[in-house]
């Protein structure tokens, strides 16, 4: 009993009343219960060209790029994709609650750079896309609970974003399982052949000052769960460390048959409103107090593989 | 070149500058060279009767206890420790972008309860020591930039702490490496038999509903990098799954001579407070404009081990 209760933390939304809570006490609906009574025009199917398939030795991790927040970085991603440039590459460095990064092992110092895969068609640098104008003709689905770094945060397209009227500017914030574009000093010097996932508490020193390409969908866990790196900054210090890539396709290039069943909960939805809602101010036996606060990166976009929410 | 300077975000606050960086913009201190500087006085070794060495088979886990915040759970988990009550139990849930949780697996509801381990000498349940007073005799240390949770935050005895004045409260923030105890849904069922460690975004939905039992100083990579339970709420499915735990000692009833020298830099001290400043103020190539703020879960108390920074 101990374990199914004390588990009951994991979920915070999803937690079930029991027996044991006090009538008087009503629980509020669970995230269980809100998907569950989702209706299907709230959830959306992403754009195939948007979704990269990587596939690790472990499993498969699903991507959706953001184009409408960083479009030159998506097309170039998908150029670098159709031109096959990321199999064979590697996850080179898992540092601790901070990120998993991809790259091509011989950029590696200690690589040998003759060997370094061909950007073919791809640009070699990009316009740094850190930011964008905002977007007023996008559903906006506003936390009210501020936020440390940004005046505003809410949801905009599935995506966690930040937003600064003074300056009419917004941007995707780095949460967990957000990817990044790796740069060098000059920040048009990221063209989206290095990537990296956010691993740990989100790192908000990075909004804005770094290009986000996208979102980890599924497999976060092929991702997360690598052994760190030893090395400065989580690299790996030998080459048998490395987790290889064995291909990264774009969902759009397979038969239909061949891809993934995902669906991702629109965050303009009445039942994303109504998530966001229960994390304020649900309540159950295991919570009897509401918590009335929500951070930016304490609640996503819900997803579903075959009509199952993972 | 690019993996070294992309691989600066890594670190944020221990960039250094390169030769590309503008003279007329002199980079701030890194938290290297701030570290560098810190004085012997500085840093703290921390009391071994504190100290819990939980010995998993791929290396050493060290959390320290935070009886001033938590008296009754450290005492209990001292009890716990000393009677071997950890010996040969294990990890038996991993969910990701949550916790780490380790627990008699006899618990379980498929296990075997008349084989669970005896709690002894230690009590079944404890006062919830969710909250304390707030301690005013107690160095505080606090970030300026707000919270989106509580009404202030910072650092108390080497911990994140959060504070309600109207309340007259604090408690322990789960940030990430923090220890938990996890509880049936009466608040008094928490022993410290069964704990967890955060491994994602700071979960603060538990703030002030659990007790918060310490912070894993060394070794969080053995328990962020396992892989992910595939049971509900991340528990494993299969025995053969978990990961044992070996034994958990006290620092104290160790030889001195088989201890860590390990330290943890004073959240009161000066070096302290120039870290923080850093990651608030601090600009250099890579990020050329102030974060200007930060946030509770995204600085901690560093730790060095044989003098050096982990």
């Amino acid at each position: 009993m101990r374990h199914h209760l004390a588990a009951a933390i994991a979920m915070g939304l999803a937690f079930a009343a029991t027996q044991t809570f006090a009538a008087q006490d009503k629980p509020t609906p669970s995230a269980k219960d809100i998907l569950a009574a989702s209706k299907p025009s709230e959830w959306r199917t992403p754009d195939p060209t948007n979704l990269l398939y990587m596939q690790l030795p472990a499993g498969r991790v699903v991507i959706e790029l953001a184009p409408d927040f960083t479009p030159l970085h998506a097309a170039n991603i998908r150029t670098l994709v159709r031109q096959g440039y990321f199999d064979g590459l590697a996850i080179v460095r898992v540092q601790d609650n901070f990120v998993t990064q991809w790259d091509d092992p011989n950029g590696d110092d200690g690589g040998d750079k003759a060997k370094m895969h061909s950007l073919g068609k791809a640009k070699a640098t990009l316009p740094p896309e850190f930011t964008r104008p905002i977007d007023t003709r996008q559903p906006w689905t506003p936390l009210p609970d501020g936020d440390v770094y940004a005046p505003q945060v809410g949801f905009s397209g599935g995506f966690p974003v930040a937003r600064d009227p003074a300056k009419g500017k917004e941007w995707l914030v780095q949460c967990y399982g957000m990817v990044g574009v790796a740069r060098d000093v000059a920040p048009d010097s990221g063209n989206g052949s290095a990537l990296y996932a956010v691993i740990g508490q989100a790192p908000r020193r990075l909004d804005h000052n770094l290009a986000v390409a996208g979102r980890v969908l599924q497999g976060m866990q092929y991702l997360s769960a690598l052994p760190r790196g030893t090395g400065p900054m989580g690299f790996y210090e030998k080459a048998g460390e490395r987790t290889p890539i064995l291909s990264v396709k774009l969902a759009a290039d397979l038969p239909p048959a061949q891809r993934e069943n995902i669906q991702v909960l629109h965050t303009g939805s009445a039942s994303f409103a109504a998530l966001i809602d229960a994390a304020r101010h649900g309540h159950n036996a295991f919570y009897p107090t509401p918590v009335g606060k929500l951070g930016i990166c304490d609640i996503h976009a819900p997803v579903r593989v075959d009509g199952k929410p993972l």
